[in-house]
C-alpha cells in the first residue's frame, strides 16, 4: 500500500510539479487547469480517467466548460502519496500548458 | 436563444425529471448520480459530454469515484431553460437508475 509522504518528501514532490498547491484544512493537493474549450477539457479528463482506472487511483474533480479543478489524495493512506504525485505529473504532462 | 423558464414551467419540468432539485441561492437545478464504480460514472460523463458538445450547452459537474454531482443552468439566460431540462432528461435516461 502507498505510504503517506512526510513533509519533506511532499515539499520536494510539489516542487517538481507545475502549479499544484496544498488544500486548506485537508491533506491533499490541488490544481485548476484551463483549456481552450470544453472539447480540450474533456479530452484531458478522458486521458486522466484511463490512467486512473489502470492505477485504480481516482481524482476528485470539478469541471465547468474549459476549467478542470483537480484534487488528489489517497484515502486509504489518509494523505498524499506517491500515487497522487504520479497522477499529478501525468496531468501536467498532457495538459500542454 | 433559450428563454428562462417561469416558475410554473419550471415546476412542471422538474416534476417530469427524476430526483432533480433546486440549487439554494441560485437559479439552477442539481442532482447527485451514483453508479456501480468509476468506470460506470465516467461512461455516463462521456455520453453527457458528447451531447453537451452537440447542443453547445455544458454541465457543471463534480466527480469522485462512482459519484457525479451535476448542476445545470443557462448562463446567457440567467437561469434554467429548456436546454437544461433536455440535458437533465437525457442524464436520467442513460443513468439507468
Amino acid at each position: 500500500m502507498a505510504q503517506k509522504l512526510d513533509a519533506a518528501a511532499r515539499a520536494q514532490a510539489l516542487a517538481g510539479l507545475k502549479g499544484w498547491g496544498e488544500v486548506e484544512g485537508r491533506d491533499a493537493i490541488t490544481k485548476s487547469f484551463r483549456f481552450a474549450d470544453f472539447n480540450a477539457a474533456f479530452a484531458f479528463m478522458a486521458r486522466v480517467a484511463l490512467l486512473a482506472e489502470k492505477m485504480d487511483h481516482h481524482p476528485e474533480w470539478f469541471n465547468v466548460y474549459n476549467r478542470v479543478d483537480v484534487t488528489m489524495a489517497t484515502h486509504d493512506a489518509g494523505g498524499v502519496t506517491e500515487l497522487d504525485i504520479r497522477m499529478a505529473r501525468f496531468m501536467d504532462e498532457i495538459a500542454g500548458e
